[in-house]
């Protein structure tokens, strides 16, 4: 094949690269949501749409488009049938579906071993050494996602409702969520009862800010979130010429709180996930390689 | 009055008991749920029709309803205007509403000072000296009852996912968890994402008998929700000459693992929420004693 197609798909949008047979990137193309759990025709249109957008980036014919590989990085992949689904309407030449953090794993990592651990709203941790992959968490908000910023807001909130009854100390940072909520618990019952996780991990970024400032209730909360991706990463068993990649939207605020062990082993990610989806591409449709690492 | 009514009403049921003006039962009553927070209607004929049962019970004429002077304990009374609009449309001579908690606290405690934990699938903490009251915790599952059996089987299902990723030590209760679901992960996420409370406390006897076999992860489990217990109790401050009462479904298995010092405060309750409210009714409305405890 000449062309080769990176995809990432995720909750809010999809993203496309196209590029040559080595990897090298022609043009991009972006559209909206591709959640092949809950709309799968949806996904299906928008990754299509997204891979029109990079063709026509590129100036090149979307009518290549069934003559080209894919790899695609998508949320939900490891649910139900939906990848079967997926794959038996999609138009490429060749498709690979796999889930969205193997993507970023060999966006960020290239051909290193080591892991990843995306930390954003939810957590999820995967390592590669030679051929073998380890994937942890990811379980989501209600029983996992340990360490990930809507377990933080939810335990946030939780600590404020203790320090309202007395039962730990209030803190600064506890009484600064209390005055959001009017200064009233059954306010902050109501708001628990009907959020989603985005809505809890909106408080994340707060008890980062406080902690630095030695509020106690912070410094428990992140304490807690802190101990609990470290217990994550040590069941991946990384060796010291191992690299780590923090990933996801609370990764930089996270970095500074590990301990020196894994500070020692932290890597900036080589690419982006739609990086590493055109590199597999690349690899396993193109020239750019033996399949050795997809 | 020569009538008073005690009424006890929650979420599956609605019993009321009529007595003389000192307190003494002569008929009882029962009927559906009276929660006013989802059916303020439904709750006032479920009330009415409790007490006319318990006038037929004990002989009397229902058409003194209106002369009879009426305590109830209701859950949700802490919430929005619920309890003004349910007091405008009772048919009683005189009604006090007042938290399903109050009436298990007077029921249990009597004349005594002292406090209650109700632990059941939630958790809240009440405590009485003199005429002070304090109550603590009972914010619900997603924030707050801590220690209450929703948590422990949310915090059982959650180590059995940590347990399968090879984060914490597996056991013989996470792996008989992890079978009742088939030995697939996925099963427990999706189980998690739709149960509500009392489908997670469905999973906390099964901590209890494991945690006395010596079960690490049960232990766990089991020493962090009498942590919880404890320090809400801490926060009660008793001295020890008050009683302490643990009402509710988990207060038998959670009793043996208190610490020695409420242990020793440990009295039977001397009569159940009901008679509470009976008690209270004859103190308020008959002639069983001033009001100073009610």
């Amino acid at each position: 094949m000449d062309l080769v197609l990176g995809i990432d798909g995720g909750g809010t949008s999809c993203r496309a690269a196209l590029a040559t047979a080595s990897g090298q990137v022609l043009g991009r193309g972006k559209s909206g949501p591709a959640n092949i759990m809950t709309d799968l025709e949806g996904a299906r249109h928008n990754i299509v749409e997204a891979a029109r957008l990079a063709f026509v980036d590129a100036g090149r014919d979307a009518a290549l488009i069934p003559e080209t590989g894919a790899v695609l990085g998508l949320a939900g992949t490891n649910v139900g049938g939906y990848k079967q689904q997926l794959l038996e309407i999609l138009p490429f030449g060749r498709s690979l579906v796999e889930s969205d953090a193997l993507i970023a794993l060999n966006g960020a990592l290239g051909d290193h071993d080591g892991a990843i651990a995306i930390i954003g709203t939810g957590s999820i941790f995967m390592s590669r050494k030679g051929t073998a992959m380890q994937t942890i968490g990811g379980w989501g908000f209600m029983l996992g996602d340990l360490g990930g910023g809507a377990r933080i807001g939810r335990d946030l909130l939780q600590e404020t409702l203790l320090a309202h009854d007395d039962i730990h100390p209030s803190s600064p940072l506890t009484q600064a969520v209390m005055e959001r909520f009017g200064g009233d618990a059954r306010e902050i019952v109501k708001f628990g009862a009907s959020s989603k996780p985005a809505n809890f991990g909106a408080f994340a970024p707060l008890v980062f800010e406080h902690a630095v400032l030695g509020d106690a209730a912070a410094k428990a909360v992140l304490a807690r979130a802190v101990n609990d991706i470290e217990e994550a990463l040590d069941a991946l068993k990384l060796s010291s010429d191992q690299r780590l990649c923090l990933l996801g939207g609370l990764s930089g605020l996270v970095a500074p709180h590990l301990s020196a062990r894994y500070r020692a082993l932290l890597h900036a990610p080589e690419q982006d996930a739609l990086g590493g989806a055109v590199a597999m591409a690349a690899r396993l449709f193109g020239t750019a390689g033996a399949s050795a690492h997809v």
